[in-house]
């Protein structure tokens, strides 16, 4: 099962091409990770940071750049857990608007104590819920 | 009458104190003055600045910080327009959550031709609108 | 006496008209401002947050923007304290380039206790840098 | 043969835990990749825009994060093309600082005319200079 989200291309997000400059992807990314956990894993990334000291730095990110994203542009974006660990998460991301597919991505996330700065395992509860949303990779 | 819209203190929004790093507050003023231009002026900054050529830059600002916003605050951003020139508009924003007024701004925008660089008049459509809008500053 | 640095407009600073997107501005001016504690009041923003707990959050701003940057220009920031009171301070900055002012700002920065959260006085060896450098404003 | 230019952790660039956030290692990168095609290939981002219409998009990315970067880091950024083709060029980058590795990359970029939206070949002047540099990947 995946969840999805979306988000519009803003003035901010473009470049003197009149289009997506590539960092402003991964800020609208990672504001779709922080909608997943708020919204579907059931831990906010406030409660997380604040409450439990905890973080979910991206460790590994792979991406391929398919079409280029315009000011006022819709999109939907995509998550899918793909492999669950005792500290980490991999999952697939697929930006798409009007039906062309903008960006894809593979992102490995990592449960760390924002104190200590070690990788600590996942809390039991969002662990249950990501093994619920898991859609192993096919070969 | 004021147009109101809402946002999200969003993690690529906070700094290392836990709170809103105020480059990113104007961040979110273009992203309500987008909306303002959208969704009540009739003209969307896409039909601006793509087809045609025509920006809003700032020329003016003045901003008072009010209270700090944090991860995870819902924010309501209030825009009025005060003063409407022939190529400039002059408007009142506003942020607030829960019930706190979090900075208040005043912003000079101006109607400018991208190509020749230089200010223009507001498109007549525009300009009726802002005039229906226009709350004149008490003193 | 004021404090001069120097930096570069970025792709990342430039908008869909190819001019420095305001919000990027003030991610210029706070690195400037870095500049100015780490070289000239004796005090890095590292030191300042990570072992002391303080940070200086902007709480009032006056800008007028007064010429565009483009990409590629070389930018002389010029800062100069104008008032120190027990907790805060009043400084002006210029932005130049080529001869042409682009930005003039007044900018009201507070020495904040980062965990109590309120305002607290400045360390006696800043205090005393910012009053050698003191340019009372002329009237 | 690599290229090796310097940046400076800043505050804009760190997150609620203290630690640079990603997107902004990006702008880094991107700032990097700017300052090696003004400084080693002859070719400015300002004058391959402004006066060519050229653009050189990321369009693939992998990136592993190896460790965290704190606010006030000298980072050296070095950049070291591995492969020509036509109209791109993959190049790996390297973060380190302090003697510790940050970040690796592998990015692929191409040649795009800005104004027709497709890939073009190198400019022969810049063509040459990535030869000149290429380290051909060891297997």
């Amino acid at each position: 099962m995946s969840f999805e989200t979306g988000t519009q291309v803003r003035f901010a997000h473009v470049d003197a091409a009149g289009i997506v400059f590539y960092p402003r992807y991964f800020e609208m990314l990672n504001g779709a990770v922080e909608d997943w956990f708020d919204q579907s894993l059931g831990l906010s990334f406030k409660a997380m940071h604040m409450d439990r000291h905890i973080g979910v730095p991206t460790v590994k990110l792979e991406v391929t750049f398919l079409s280029p994203s315009q000011l006022g542009d819709d999109l939907l974006i995509r998550i899918t857990p793909r492999q669950i660990g005792r500290t980490s998460c991999t999952i697939d991301i697929i930006f798409t608007g009007e039906g062309r597919d903008r960006l894809k991505a593979q992102v490995v996330l990592v449960c760390m104590d924002v104190d200590a700065r070690r990788a600590v395992p996942w809390p039991d509860a969002v662990r249950e819920k990501l093994m619920e949303q898991l859609v192993p990779q096919e070969d």
